[in-house]
């Protein structure tokens, strides 16, 4: 019985060791795993990168080619890792990162059957497991920063839809009152999705100028619209400007929950031995 | 007499029963009615947008044209019940909204008598109607969101009209010195209104590119003012941000919810040990 | 005795009366005369920016040229009641407005002797005079906003002088660098002043696209300048957010400086007529 | 033996008080000797921008070249003052300013051996001089400025960090995917890092137009992409807006300068009655 409970136990452990080590991120090796991992997608993510410059790939054909098999088969034996560790292995295949794991080692196994210009641009989709790179992150102090920034842009959710819901408006009305006014001579604006195109390259004043007004009235409804849309972006930055001081704030407030024992005075600060109202010892 | 007075009332309770559910928005048919006007409203929208893509409206032309006058009729009935059941009729009719709906239905009955391409453009006017959308935010949770929105763009309504002012003076100036400058041989500058839509488009960082300064002089004042520019949205930005900043520091202002137990009064600090009104102990 | 006293009152009576009209604006008489000569300089300008348009000029050419004529001999009695009525008119003369004032009649009195159409160009020299809407301000309740800006913008100033600084020494070394990179086989990089321009253009985020990187270490450089840039533009954002944030908590700061008679504490709200320590009345 | 020790001592004050002249500037003579060396530096970077304008070099060019030796001379001086002087003088030689002294000499020697054209370029070098500008700053009130933004900047790093890398990411997907939708037609987006450099160009809102997509999906994805780096932009201008705020605060945190009289403890709150830290009455 203590046999059999030892045999049982035992693949447990191994499967919860490298479950540790794949899934977690708390212990030296899971840590050094981690890393490792991140610094495999990174140069995955360049191979992919110099690929599709067929100045570099067409005279490196087949060491990119190589290098390409070699990390895919890694990640192939890592995704299997993970499927045999995972404790509830469907719900991670499943789970967003599950599935961007799958379909990164897919595109390459696909093009020893199918044309391989098509798949080659494929594999393109790798590049969604830079994203574990935030995973990485949750070791370091860096989590308390980016639960931060999490809480504050969700915090401002609400007033950001209010804010992006009048954009998008804008955006139909002023996209439509352009193609009137130009639509008939610029090609930029002879239909509706254009001319909305060009509103929003206009009002997030990214302005291409592939696309331009011509007419007076389209110049002047366009330098209308400009300056609203300088207006608008002062509005959702004061929005989560005034979060994060908020927030901060909050956070930096350092002041104990304790209560003076003698006169239950509260607010008493992080390094106060004595309420500062009584002098009571706290 | 009892009777007449039903049959009086019930009249009267059946307009308020479809006030209730087209003009307010606080009971669930209400509410229902406005989320299922606002799907209309959109449909409606895409099928003006459509419209003006040539390459989708000429093969479904029946269609679109069907669904485009099945929309109108909603919208006229619409229209109808709306000034049958409004209290003041003729306020609701000249109200924006009341225009916006007669507005929003006008173009599709006039192609019956006129030429269509023109009329097809003006159905654009119809885009306005999505300001709608807000209405039912206001059911929300939202509502307290675009009311402390609304209510930071106010209260810094003064110093942006002061800093429009000053914009609008740079705009005049720069523009003018512009076309004395690059006047002769540069076409984007040969009158100063023309000159005034590049400065427009230069502050607000838009940049398109379809007039640029080709001499020296030209580009140094360019420069000067690209350097202004960038200087001069740091100061609305931070005007809102600090509106919205003490808004919200307002409200998380930290008062207790402690009432006074001698005078009734509230708001009172954390830190407060009598009622700063009446001096009793709290 | 009392005659000539009188005579000598008089006078001064006269001038001061005009001064009050003239340089003043906290007399209804004061304001009306402010508000008069804003509109004619509005309608001034918009006589010099039309004059501009040769396809609005040309046709117009003697209306335009009579209601310049109106307007210049308006300014010059302007001009004229001034230095009169001024207390001391040599200062005016010289002081901002004085050489605005003056150089924005000289132009149209030129034209009598000189040739038209460089002269043309000068009377934009006018537009100078819109700064006067700043001084009608003062009247209304937007001085105090005015005054708010100015003192968080002064506030500013050694931060954003230090900031300036610094993106100017970044646009002599991005702009020697792309030089040095792109000068040989781009035309708009062919001398340092040019690449300085470009590097002005790309760091506001204008991006004209006249002149552009065209190798990939410039475009490389260029990129990086970027996010320099995208992460520059926060920097002068959050300091004059900042200041303004201050100056606006310390403007609606409700405190009184009152002190408790029993205890000395400090702090009380403005509505407070107990002290919130001790209890005793304030 | 004082003899010896004068004569020890004399070259050790002329050395020290050389030092303080050269490396230090709270003196009169050291803060005069930056101020001009500042306005050489200055002059020089002057002179290679010009030189760099074949329009203004060539006609100049024997004028030009004595300027630039004569800078080049003088430049050559101070380093070797500043190796003799300097304590440790390995260390200056190896330090960030020492390497660019020495960089921002050598192209002009290297002109007597070889071809000149190719070291034209690399004086540019000397463009990294001005930075010694922040070095004079430190003697003025701008130092706590400068102190103030760097300590604000710095402590918003990780949140910077934990931001920027998202950006990278959503610029190497965005890339990948707008190569995958206009990679066959458009010249462009023909390779992934030509993709990722559109890519920073539109997030940043410079907006060349250079590339611009031209495919419906391509506009589309284009479309979001624009306004989420528009929704980017508030993010970090948020994060250093309440960072500035909270040091600003800081600064003017309510502690009153009341020293305890019996532990002698500093920082007490306004509101404080008794000493936080032993109890006794302040």
């Amino acid at each position: 019985m203590s046999n059999s409970d030892y045999s049982e136990q035992s693949p447990q452990t191994w499967r919860d060791k490298w479950y540790e080590i794949i899934f977690e991120a708390d212990t030296p090796s899971g840590k050094l795993f981690d890393v490792l991992l991140l610094i495999a997608i990174l140069i995955s993510i360049l191979i992919v990168i110099l690929e599709s410059v067929s100045s570099i790939y067409l005279p490196n054909k087949v060491l990119i080619d190589i290098v390409e098999w070699i990390f895919t088969i890694l990640f192939t034996l890592e995704y299997a890792a993970r499927v045999i560790c995972a404790r509830r292995p469907l719900r991670y295949i499943f789970s967003f990162y599950g599935l961007i794991d799958l379909l990164s080692i897919i595109p390459t196994y696909l093009t020893l059957f199918m044309d391989a210009e098509t798949l080659t641009r494929l594999t393109v989709v790798r590049s969604f497991r830079l994203m574990r790179v935030f995973r990485v992150f949750k070791l370091t102090h860096m989590l308390s920063e980016a639960t931060a920034l999490r809480q504050a842009i969700w915090s401002a959710r609400s007033k950001v839809a209010v804010f992006i819901t009048f954009v998008l408006i804008a955006v139909v009305i002023v996209g439509s009152a352009m193609h009137l006014i130009e639509g008939g001579n610029n090609e930029g604006f002879n239909s509706i999705p254009q001319s909305m195109y060009w509103a929003i390259v206009t009002m997030t004043t990214v302005g291409y100028g592939d696309t331009a007004p011509t007419t007076v009235p389209g110049k002047a409804l366009a330098s209308f619209m400009m300056i609203l849309g300088y207006c608008f972006i002062i509005v959702p930055t004061g929005i989560v400007s005034a979060e994060l001081s908020q927030a901060g704030s909050g956070n930096s407030k350092k002041v104990t929950t304790q209560v003076c024992p003698e006169c239950m005075s509260e607010g008493h600060d992080f390094d106060a031995i004595h309420c500062k109202y009584c002098g009571s010892r706290l």
